[in-house]
């Protein structure tokens, strides 16, 4: 249970110690959002939060709690659609997701309090935060992915994708190689961290079997690191927004 | 190289043989769209290919070859999205998705014919398919997801996605039960069949280390199966076509 002020690379070195595990160069330790907003204090005590005029409305029309509204507003840059009980936003970060994160469950009850979890305040800054002392302590050159849960605009269920990254490719371009009889590919940009952040949330469960944090080994690559941020689509590429 | 008409369980298993594994209950075999869709003969030679009035009018707009065109549009129930060289469409399987899937990489060039290959005419089947026989060959419990490679509405680059599958529930349903601190979950229905489609992707590559199919083991899960038609989003779910 990661608590605010928990220091995570050394959780995650004595954890990888307990397994018998040490690091090696091209190791991807994927770590799940939650327990970097745990570690990084990114509760709120809905009892703390008084709702914008703007979030009881919203609130009103689609049945949720208006600090719940506010706290979701607060983090958004725009509303993108709402349904009853769900608000779509773009995120401050970029991302168009359900309610910008805030997340209700897994998070201890106290005291009588009703506390949320946000997003990392910048998970780029924290995966590489994650990956330099996680180097330090291991002197492996390791990457880090922090994972979440995210909806698709027109498949149903949720999909693993890297809010943050370091020390690896997010994107990997394909672009201009051959394919396999020897033609120059045209449109080929693999996701690299999005997939990696899938695969791991196999692994990582949602309740009674949580895993919050996952060892991927094997993979390679050639392209200069880069972070998560890539993988935003810019607005002005953005047909559906 | 799979060619129309090879037979793709008995090219899988002696794969197999070769490599020295033996399938085992719950190993779940990826599958690249590619080569199934090879083996059934799903390419088409834009050569025999005479568009249509709407075919020439929208390939004129956006500057793609009217025959190509003429084909996205024989696999669509509707036009999405349109933009310089890219037509994102619902196919007739529900996906939406970038040229209704209609890819001109990786076919073997032949006679001054110009192939490109068409998704399978139904995935799901093909998957099931697939999934009997290697079952009958093996002994084995084991499942078969088909694989592509998809664009997302607010993500740079494309995340492998489950077009068919078969023997394993492609969602898997977790509303209900109960969290780390024994709430109930709202909301986590997981899209179990695209994140392992994702995670085989990494390993496939797209040009000369090409690998078109993925063993994974290690799975489990405890619901029935279902298939990859469950993942597409039903239109009156969709807030965004």
């Amino acid at each position: 249970m990661v608590q605010a002020g928990d220091v995570l690379p050394e959780l995650i070195a004595a954890a990888l110690a307990r397994e018998g595990l040490a690091l090696q160069d091209r190791d991807v330790l994927v770590v799940a959002q939650k327990i970097v907003s745990k570690a990084e204090g990114r509760t709120v005590d809905l009892a703390t939060v008084t709702p914008s005029a703007r979030a009881t409305e919203l609130g009103g029309e689609i049945g949720k709690d208006a600090r719940l509204v506010e706290v979701i507003l607060s983090e958004s840059v725009r509303v993108v659609r709402t349904r009853p009980n769900l608000l779509i936003v773009e995120h401050r970060l970029g991302f168009v997701m359900a309610n910008a994160g805030v997340d209700q469950s897994n998070v201890a009850p106290q005291d009588g309090a009703h506390r949320v979890l946000l997003l990392p305040r910048d998970p780029d800054a924290s995966a590489e935060s994650l990956r330099s002392r996680l180097a330090e302590l291991s002197g492996a050159r390791v990457a880090v992915i922090i994972n979440d849960s995210f909806g698709r605009a027109w498949r149903r269920g949720t999909c693993g994708i890297a809010i943050g990254a370091a020390g690896l490719p997010a994107l990997i371009d394909l672009r201009g190689r051959p394919d396999l009889f020897g033609r120059t590919l045209e449109v080929s940009i693999i996701g690299f961290a999005d997939e990696i952040a899938a695969a791991a949330s196999l692994l990582m469960g949602q309740a009674d079997e949580a895993r919050p944090v996952v060892l991927v080994r094997g993979l390679d690559w050639s392209l200069p690191p880069t972070n998560a941020h890539e993988l935003v689509r810019p607005e002005a590429e953005d047909l559906f927004r």
